[in-house]
């Protein structure tokens, strides 16, 4: 999830929040223990980042909710935001981690979809209003009052800890169900990295043979994004600074053609193009030129978020009529909806699957962009013993 | 027409210029002079943008064609810049105007939506590839070909000259019929002013009873947005940095609402209640806070180009999946659907309508924005006497 801060009353009120504060329900914060059971993981206490073994409690498995044992979780770069504090929204300590994918151990009475045993994930959010425009229509990542699954307060007034941790505690509705035989190491970023590009393609229908897709930047976003962009049928081409990226994108993860966004020639041969581009480019960078590569009525989707504004020429757009669209991750039936197409595709990440205990190292490998593509803590067999 | 740089070729091929080009017809320039007839306008000479009268010529009528003579024409913004070499791209003498209406008074052989004494008009633009895909689903306002009314190359070499003229020639295709009893007068800026704020209300859905639709800036294309956002049915509120203009807004153009930039509370009460945003502000300018105010998957539509790029933070456009999109005139079938609605509706422009002799005075006025809210030229009445 490159996302935004986490808080998203930054554009609406939050009914979440509002309840916590209505009720002056301070206590809720350290709840009754009696309702709790523990749980083991790791936290970041200060700006520094650095994670260590964290002791702290998860509510007991409600009549709607699934216990899920963790397996795997997935580091993605907003981990490493939140941290160390970089959307000035943390609060330590700070468990992280939204690509959790494990097996459940526990189902309460009124749950339906999830059986002990199955496999099952939880990504970006934990809880949203139920009640809202957006959750009627399927768009939980827009509630104003979505729960996100670390760094936030929970409808309850407790704090949510991520997937780097043991176990979580899940109401049915926000677990995914992961399909028997998916590899759950190389699925875990699906549930952030996968469905942010996946729901932009779906909603602008870039998601049919023939259409031309344009993947900015390839790293743990955009390798997915090409993935999924063959798996429609699409022609896929990825572009970005560096030329040596070329054989990746192409040999490797099956890209139609590659771009060097510096070469003003190649640029120039593919004005007009593309349908629609899907830009991962989280730092400061000019989208003029990347504007230019669109076809008439296309979209340029904004999934990475650079802190600092993007400088826009209004003439690129109105010369074609075309957009520059932000989207955040998806719904929670997208998102089962994208896992079950992934199982079918055989769509999964790239990943360096690491021990607990070399999630500072990764931390830090990942701060200079130094993955292929995402790290994946093999949290089922090394977070005991770390 | 607050459009950008006439010459579309800074983002696709021109298929006219090339041919032209191609040829080497420099000759074509001043062609044979037998098949062409005089014609009577004002022109500006030269980057001061005073017009002056101005001898020239058109061709005769063609089989496709219609002969329309002139009795109103519209003075947009883009008028001004054209004859000031605003956009550097101006190629002296320019006769402008693209909100022309008047009487059909020839037609040729092949032609068969209008006959001799019908009400008929041009808008910005008498030609296109007629080809390409954008020309193949009626979006000739995006095709690379698209040739507009004054300052560019026709597809024939010769030079086009707008509507501060006595008569125009052109493809029927390019013409749009008026409905008998519709006032041309204050019809004329529809072909311009209206269409570009019409046909992005259609594409995006905001044509429809329940929708709520901003304005920003109540010039002459904001004026005419509160008049069709009013016969869509849709809830309309004008926002704009005077206060001074919330009487007019919601008075007497009848918009719902009148919301001040400038005041924060007021415009934080009304954070996401927008499904879209005609944003007709051609000076650079934050339009941040303007994000707010959308609704989840809503889009600020730019129709006004700004030189200056704008800055704009990903945040917000994540945060709801929201857009910034562009959009520019219509394509022809569109704009004859909107003068054929805005008859129905009695939607027109507030004019003052002047005589030619007043246009350089009345380009003063436009470039201080002293004017409600659009100049119309009386050119049956006074264009011969002046």
């Amino acid at each position: 999830m490159q996302h935004p801060p986490i808080n998203l009353t930054a554009t609406s009120p939050s009914p979440a929040k509002e309840r916590y504060m209505e009720n002056g329900n301070i206590a809720a914060a350290s709840p009754d223990e009696g309702h709790r059971r523990p749980a083991f993981g790791w936290a970041a206490r200060d700006t520094s980042g650095v994670l260590s073994p964290f002791t702290f409690s998860r509510r007991k498995n409600g009549e709607n909710d699934v216990t899920i044992k963790i397996l795997y979780c997935g580091i993605c770069h907003s981990d490493l935001h939140s941290v160390k504090n970089g959307w000035q929204n943390s609060v330590y300590p700070i468990v992280p981690g939204h690509e959790i994918v494990g097996v459940v151990t526990e189902v309460g009475g009124k749950v339906g979809r999830f059986k002990l045993g199955d496999c099952a994930g939880v990504g970006c959010m934990v809880n949203s209003c139920r009640s809202c425009h957006e959750c009627a229509r399927h768009q939980e990542n827009y509630c104003p009052g979505m729960i996100v699954t670390c760094n936030a307060t929970d409808a309850d007034g407790t704090v949510t800890y991520g997937g780097y941790s043991d176990s979580i505690v899940v109401e049915e509705h926000f677990a995914v169900k992961f399909p028997a035989g998916m590899p759950l190491d190389r699925s875990a970023p699906l549930l952030c990295a996968g469905i942010t590009v996946y729901s932009p393609m779906k909603r602008f229908g870039l998601d049919v043979p023939g259409k031309h897709i344009g993947v900015v930047g390839l790293g743990g976003l955009g390798h997915v994004a090409v993935k999924f962009g063959k798996a429609f049928g699409a022609k896929v081409t990825v572009i970005s600074t560096s030329p040596s990226k070329r054989q990746e994108a192409v040999e490797r993860l099956g890209a139609d053609a590659f771009l060097v966004s510096e070469d003003p020639d190649e640029m120039k041969a593919a004005w007009g193009t593309m349908d629609g581009i899907i830009n991962t480019v989280s730092a400061a960078h000019d989208v003029t030129p990347w504007l230019f590569l669109l076809k008439t009525s296309g979209q340029m989707i904004m999934v990475g978020a650079p802190l600092k504004p993007l400088e826009i020429y209004a003439f690129p757009l109105l010369l074609g009529g075309k957009s520059i669209v932000g989207s955040i991750i998806g719904g929670m039936k997208e998102t089962q909806e994208m896992i079950d197409f992934a199982a079918e595709h055989n769509v999964t990440a790239d990943i360096e699957l690491i021990a607990m205990d070399y999630v500072n190292k990764a931390m830090e490998r990942l701060a200079k962009t130094d993955v292929r593509y995402r790290f994946v803590l093999d949290i089922g067999n090394t977070l005991s013993a770390a």
